[in-house]
């Protein structure tokens, strides 16, 4: 796989059609990277890829892929740490649906996958799909060297874990029906959602072998893009339906979740969202027009409707 | 750490204090691996501690340890791997005992970590368990090679996923109730037990640097462990107790499961053992003394009562 296949209607033309074409090479690639129907039971085979192709959105292995590319990477180099990091998002999608957490039977507009499939298929498939990421991770299928990919996976695997992602989870789950300070929230958030997608950025630059300096720059940019799009999340929450998200609105209220409408009301958070973003776009200023596509998707995280 | 510390012990001395020692050995080195209390929500940290610490027999990380030696590696750069396999196995205890898969109540003479915390918990502290395995696998720990780390990592990762351990326990779920033949049956137990002790073996045999022949051999004798472990536990269901056995006896009648005393009575059961455990030690021929443990490890699994 060549980059210059993919690299040339990176940026001029319309961001949808970029998105759209981002979305379609990384669910081809997801597609090859699942294995054979015939070495795993045909059930867990269906629930996975029921959950893997629901029409996400993409945005963490997009990150991934265009963090490589605005350090001079290639984007066929990236695609494996691309798919690890969805991999990994759509597990924690399913598992958080489950009924002992968040309890919800819809997702991306169709039934969670407890409720389409079965509890037990649903912890299984959540498990099988980390698995598989670290294991795409590991394998040797690109022209990255060792050591570039085992920074990935640990940014992965930490991201992912008890001080990433699940303990933000825990942390959310501990503060339903609390009294949750601003800065309890915005751990809440930096965690659950921000340490994944500042890892795919952060991943995304190592492997398209920046510097020091740019991998920190493309990090805070990740962690400043996670966290502005948890808040968007709040606010949709609130201002979107269930049938424009895709999965249930008014959850939060219901549930007595610590959001930041409800701490701070909806302009005070737009605004801060907006700020996260601008803050974003400061860390690309020294990259070229390669990175153009990280400062397009920034703008999109803040005015997204889905 | 040297591998001078621990070398000197290993073989002479009755076998009892070698497992023991070594699950000192295995469970320190555990706790180094857990991140700090301060970086985790408290309550993760407890859940994670509690299974983990939880009196298991360690059967998994002796082996990557002893499959090390075996080969004429150290000890001390065998401890990261032999960790992960821990973590993978014990994650998979937590989900195995939700109330959606086998709903068990007690697990290494304790309540089983749902009980004891709450479900929520449980699905997370077994998700953290598994992203701090490829973690610990990743990091640079230890002088393994980046390479030897990855091929490691890409063991762990397929024996523990769809293909592998997942797979074995949709498979299992899946026979619940039903007439199974004795070739499904052992596909169960290769694919549920068997996978992670032969990958076990074999990353325990990278690491210690063996050649081509000397992991396939350790790779083989893992396997044949695997099974005839699987196998011994599914007569200890029947003849033993749940005190003796730490764990609910009686489990695999009740619930309808496949098992091999169902299909074959406890008499044939054995002898399969038996010849498993044979074939598992003719594996070992050309090794020298350094394979002595992995020979006695092999009996044990044949002879132990719990």
């Amino acid at each position: 796989m060549t980059n210059t296949h993919y690299s040339s209607s990176l940026v001029s033309e319309d961001f949808n059609v970029y998105l759209s074409e981002r979305g379609k090479i990384i669910e081809s690639y997801l597609d090859g990277c699942l294995p054979a129907e015939q070495t795993l039971p045909p059930k867990l085979s269906r629930a996975i890829r029921y959950s893997l192709f629901a029409g996400g959105k993409r945005l963490r292995p997009i990150v991934v892929l265009a963090s490589a590319e605005a350090v001079g990477g290639s984007l066929a180099d990236a695609l494996p740490a691309a798919a690890a990091f969805e991999m990994i998002h759509t597990y924690s999608l399913i598992h958080d649906d489950l009924p002992a957490m968040d309890n919800d039977s819809i997702r991306r507009g169709k039934p969670t996958l407890h409720i389409a499939f079965d509890e037990a298929l649903a912890v299984l498939a959540g498990d099988a799909l980390q698995s598989l990421a670290f294991q795409i991770l590991s394998e040797e299928s690109s022209s990255v060297s060792p050591d570039r990919r085992l920074v990935c996976l640990t940014l992965l695997s930490k991201a992912s874990g008890a001080t990433g992602m699940v303990g933000g989870q825990v942390e959310d789950l501990e503060a339903e029906g609390k009294v949750v300070t601003g800065t309890t929230l915005e751990s809440i958030h930096r965690h659950k959602t921000g340490a994944l997608l500042q890892a795919a950025a952060s991943a995304g630059a190592v492997i398209g072998g920046g510097n020091k300096k740019q991998v920190a720059q493309l990090t805070r940019y990740g962690a400043n893009i996670g966290l502005a799009f948890q808040i968007i999340d709040d606010i949709l929450d609130v201002t979107g339906t269930t049938k424009s998200l895709g999965k249930s609105a008014g959850k939060d209220a219901k549930t007595g979740k610590a959001t930041y409408p409800k701490i701070y009301g909806i302009p005070k958070s737009k605004k801060r969202a907006q700020a996260l973003v601008a803050s974003a776009l400061l860390e690309l200023e020294e990259f070229n027009e390669a990175a153009a596509p990280l400062s397009k998707l920034a703008e999109r995280v803040l005015n997204r409707t889905t």
